[in-house]
């Protein structure tokens, strides 16, 4: 058999299984993400040796020592693994939920009712994690799922695969709703993001330049987290203490996160008292400043931010700092380098913080809060399967909403078109 | 300047124009629609001077009468035009509706607020009543829009065109909010369905092939209507009468749309009582039967119904009829030849209805009712800007909501992340 037939007897049999998953009813799939933990608790000794595999093979090709940690199976990335299932399972399962169902003037009923997407494919680097994360967000919200992990981690998903593939047919699921690409051949890839009849969203999980390359070539619908380059303005009525806090935690709280602020905005009228005291813990802790003109006239110490500063993504320990006349200023800054991801406003003004709200347009828009709060679990979606910085159908972190659409129903009487 | 510069200018201008209309209150954008309305009637003359222009060419150019038909603006049309464009005043605005506001554990508030797509690609056949539809969907949902019609109906485009360059300026809104690309130059499709950075959304409008073509082509989301093969299963406990009005209703209200019914499915158990009847009542009105054995058995007048026939949309007064033993059967037969629009049950039992409403995966699934009320005016969405037979954002007729996304709010109170 070719590679593209392989691929596309998988998007075949993907398509298959995800019929039987839209009308699976949740205890079921709750059983199978719950056989799923047990097989991953019973299989740990099995998953770490085929994670072994993987671990030397990485280190006799010279990966890094944060690749080989993202990719090692500790003892805690199993638990957390399978404390994953157990909060996926907590999650309401959206599939059947009717939303919207009102009369019409005719005397039919029409409203809205949840259903999956259909079939999910996930391209994703060597973390192991994502297998198991996927499969059961695709699980839970009643979509088969095709899984492409980094060649890298092919032993260490494999073996996990087997444990997810026992926990489906254990409780009479079809195996194939969830199926991992097992061949390392890259053309693979391509075959995938290209079977619109049988694939009906893909979601690239991973560095930009991946989502980009997969969101050229693909002849479906991508979900695409591409960069997330945040802000916080501190405006001029802002609370002082509030500013402090919130700017302080949404840089260093981690630095590689997508929703890490990177450059900082502050009102004239605010900036000698509120950037002095920032300024010195951002340094207590190392994190390397970039000013504008107006900022290193009042902090002279600061290394001058340039116009490429203001449309980077640091990921590091790096800000930079630009002082505005104003929110209307800051709201024109945001709409030009912003990456519209997320971006805060900390203010006691009611008007300037709807001003703010409205008018900026990224997927998380926020009041006197850190950025760092952009996430599924912070906003109660449980885990997430990407964050969209696309506009069209799903926006910011996606959980399992996300992953289902909404058909109309329409409740008759023997009504008629006149 | 190349036509390569020429459209991605008129991309740039779409992209400037869509940041004002985002914020434009709603009062602004009705003003907008009302003056627009205003030229339509001031400017009847010219529309009609300028559509003869077009009229004249198409006869020259031998186009048929249905297409020169459709290319008219008679009074009537005008008269629809400018209704339309009071319907869609009449319509809720949905931009900056938040919902879903609710209190996290950690004290701070999560919700959604509408918000445009942004700028919307619409890819017309020489229909020239869509120029004024798409622009005033688009303007009320607060999008720029780019406008490429048929060339056959370039001189009428571009008389609409200018009474809605008035209406908009008139109140004081961007001329760019609504562009009509004055080329006829086939290229210039190629580039706006390439241009990612400046439009968010491409809505192809016309036959299936037009439609094929944008999608394999564009390097933008796109909003597709391919077939409608509409089903109406009759169960052997459908009330009678209901399921002669309805399944006479989907077949012959109109002939010639995408939510006609194709292939009526029959249950075995009734089909001796509803089918001569029915069939009497095709054959009145002239629709021409084709049925599967079982039928013919039944009525050995009918002509055979092939595999094909179950494919077919026939946009015709045809109809394919096909006895099955039961809803599964049924089911199974639209779940593998609907092409996943609007497929109806007409049954008084409880629950076969639900097993229809919940399996059939399309995208409006209907219970006692006609195939034919598939419609955004008959689902109270007002106008549509088109259906989608996607699963992905947006499902079914696309109205105000289709062309809106929803960003995340966070309301705190100097909320960091722990």
């Amino acid at each position: 058999m070719t590679l593209q037939d392989q691929i596309r007897q998988i998007g075949q049999q993907a398509r298959q299984a995800s019929q039987v998953l839209a009308r699976t009813q949740t205890s079921l799939k709750n059983q199978a993400l719950a056989d799923i933990a047990k097989q991953l608790e019973l299989q740990k000794g099995s998953l770490q040796a085929a994670n072994a595999k993987d671990l030397e093979a990485g280190k006799a090709n010279g990966l890094d020592a944060a690749f080989l940690d993202r990719l090692t199976l500790k003892d805690a990335t199993i638990a957390n693994m399978i404390e994953g299932l157990y909060q996926i399972i907590a999650l309401p399962d959206p599939v059947g939920t009717i939303s919207d169902l009102h009369y019409r003037p005719a005397g039919f009923q029409v409203g809205r009712m949840r259903v999956p997407l259909g079939v999910v494919g996930i391209i994703y680097e060597s973390r192991p994690n994502v297998t198991i994360d996927a499969a059961a967000l695709c699980l839970k919200s009643g979509n088969a799922s095709i899984l492409r992990g980094g060649s890298e981690a092919i032993h260490s998903n494999q073996a996990i695969a087997q444990c997810i593939y026992t926990g489906l047919t254990n409780v009479g699921l079809p195996k194939t709703a969830v199926q991992l690409i097992e061949t390392t051949d890259r053309a693979a890839v391509g075959e995938l993001i290209r079977m619109a009849e049988y694939v009906d969203v893909i979601i690239p999980r991973g560095g930009k330049s991946l989502i980009e390359r997969i969101s050229q070539e693909a002849r479906i619908p991508v979900i695409k987290h591409l960069d997330g380059i945040c802000h916080v303005y501190i405006d001029d009525k802002a609370d002082l203490d509030k500013a402090i806090k919130v700017a302080y935690n949404a840089k260093t709280q981690r630095y590689g996160t997508c929703n890490t602020m990177e450059t900082l905005l502050v009102a004239q009228g605010i900036a000698t008292q509120v950037l002095p005291p920032l300024v010195d813990k951002y340094q207590a802790v190392g994190v390397e400043l970039r000013g504008c003109q107006a900022t290193q006239a009042l902090l002279p110490q600061m290394k001058a931010a340039t116009e490429e500063d203001w449309r980077t993504e640091y990921l590091a320990p790096i800000l930079s700092i630009r002082i505005v006349a104003n929110v209307e200023e800051a709201i024109a800054h945001i709409n030009t380098y912003s990456s519209q991801h997320t971006d805060s406003i900390i203010t006691e003004d009611w008007t300037r913080a709807w001003q703010f709200l409205t008018q900026v347009d990224s997927s998380s828009v926020m009041v006197n809060a850190s950025t760092r709060l952009a996430d599924g679990f912070e906003y109660g979606l449980g885990a997430e399967i990407g964050i969209s910085t696309d506009k069209f159908h799903a926006r910011g972190p996606v959980g399992l909403e996300g992953l289902t659409s909404q058909k109309f129903i329409v409740l008759g009487e023997g009504h008629v078109r006149g």
